[in-house]
């Protein structure tokens, strides 16, 4: 979730959050930070491009190591230094700060609580799982019953970012998954009401593409969890939160539909293939 | 404290071990491992040879990253690989044992005790501050008044370590800091009294060579601290725990003095400069 003012903040959902092997790792504000940053890896969409895996490597050597979730070298002092000044008793918030500092992101990056929020899928034949879990060790390729957030109830939205959704000039849903980081950051108490609020200024840009998802799980979990994989689908979930939806041109028949649904159907090339398709669309957005 | 028997059983000191970043570091048990395994750098005396330091290079992104202390990437597959074993419940005994079996020892690795036991130092204009404080980030360039051992008067010793010298062919006090690497491990309930016991099969060897240490501050340390830094000084201190002393060649004058401190002294090579001279050291030692 995107929220542009007089600059941009991100408010970003903690849910994927892991700890590993001590390690407090916090994934989705890592993609953003190295995404921003023009440090990610784009062939694989997360970690730092030109890694070294040196430490996943020598980890093997461990049988009963869990190796299942990748940590380059770079990558790592990240993660380090956020458990580091956690356990020193700064607050994700600050530490984020710090981050987006260090790597002159040039736009305020917030968790969108301090508090532990923990996305849990329940999983069929399994249980329930982590969102790590299943995203990564089982490459969600199982299916998922139900998601809850756990800890959700009980924690507060971390500093600004109810202030960041008031005053900004567009508050924008990014095309990310619905259910798995969208849902999370709505669960705070306190977001879902702050983002209604702002409905008229609302934009979503739809993840779902020609009934499909541009990567990730999106169009199957929906399906799983009773929703229509489609961008009439987004429209049912994203019509209380936005009054515009934009949808890709491939899905420019769809408009109609979207429409019924009670948002304004915007139609764009939303696959951000590049810095230039990004910037277009940003500006689509913000129109 | 290195114990032969059918095989062999090195008791080591935890009293350095730290928690930073959130990882449990075992300097003292990594060292031994990656010696014994003829993986560790032979320059530096610790960390792994052919070692590479990309997670430490970028932590130095973030101003307030406390980097003194040096992870090498692999090395850090160690810490990790502990870290998440401990707090799934492990031991640090059954990790070490784990470790060990990894590296293919071919000999048992034991802290000294599973409890938490931190060694500290009272610096003079300082306070009280941590082994690696003190021989890490103050390079030990400052006054040591005091030592302690932190929880050592509540810990217990880990299983098989009173087994393991109780049932030894002989016990050997290496060469390391008395103050520091020894004494904490003889801090534990229980393991004085059983060196003591076996005192007529301990041997130790000096690691002060013609009043100095050959590495690190344990002849500052020891004058600090009221002791002679000199093979009568180890004399002194080791003579309640072993009946024999081995000190080095270039302190053969001082045999008779030594053996004035109730012990008896053989001279010998003691410099291991290599895996030849260790071997040689370690059949005198045997003998």
């Amino acid at each position: 979730m995107q929220v542009a003012g007089p600059g941009l903040t991100a408010i970003v959902n903690v849910g994927d959050d892991v700890e590993l092997h001590g390690l407090h790792i916090s994934p989705d504000l890592d993609t953003i930070t190295y995404t921003v940053a023009g440090a990610i890896d784009p062939e694989r969409g997360w970690g730092l491009s030109g890694e070294t895996w040196h430490a996943m490597e020598a980890l093997a050597r461990y049988p009963q190591a869990r190796a299942w979730f990748n940590l380059g070298d770079r990558d790592l002092a990240t993660h380090l230094y956020r458990t580091d000044r956690l356990r020193a008793g700064a607050t994700l918030s600050e530490v984020s700060a710090e981050i987006a500092e260090a790597w002159e992101l040039g736009m305020r990056l917030l968790p969108v609580t301090d508090d532990r929020l923990q996305t849990r899928l329940t999983v069929t034949g399994e249980g329930e799982i982590g969102f790590q879990e299943y995203f990564v060790q089982r490459h969600h390729e199982v299916v998922v019953e139900s998601i809850r957030f756990d800890g959700a109830d009980v924690s507060a939205p971390a500093p600004l970012v109810l202030d960041a959704l008031a005053d900004a000039r567009r508050v924008v849903i990014a095309p990310s998954n619905p259910l798995v980081s969208i849902d999370p950051v709505l669960a705070v108490p306190g977001l879902r009401d702050a983002v209604v609020a702002r409905r008229v200024d609302g934009v979503a840009v739809s993840p779902i593409v020609a009934g499909a998802a541009l990567k990730g799980p999106a169009d199957r979990l929906l399906r799983e969890l009773g929703h229509e994989a489609s961008v009439v689908g987004i429209a049912r979930l994203y019509a209380p939160l936005v009054a515009t939806l934009v949808i890709d041109e491939a899905d420019a028949q769809h408009a109609g539909a979207v429409e019924a649904e009670g948002l304004r159907c915007v139609v764009a090339p939303t696959i951000m293939t590049g810095p230039v398709e990004a910037r277009a669309l940003a500006e689509v957005v913000l129109a």
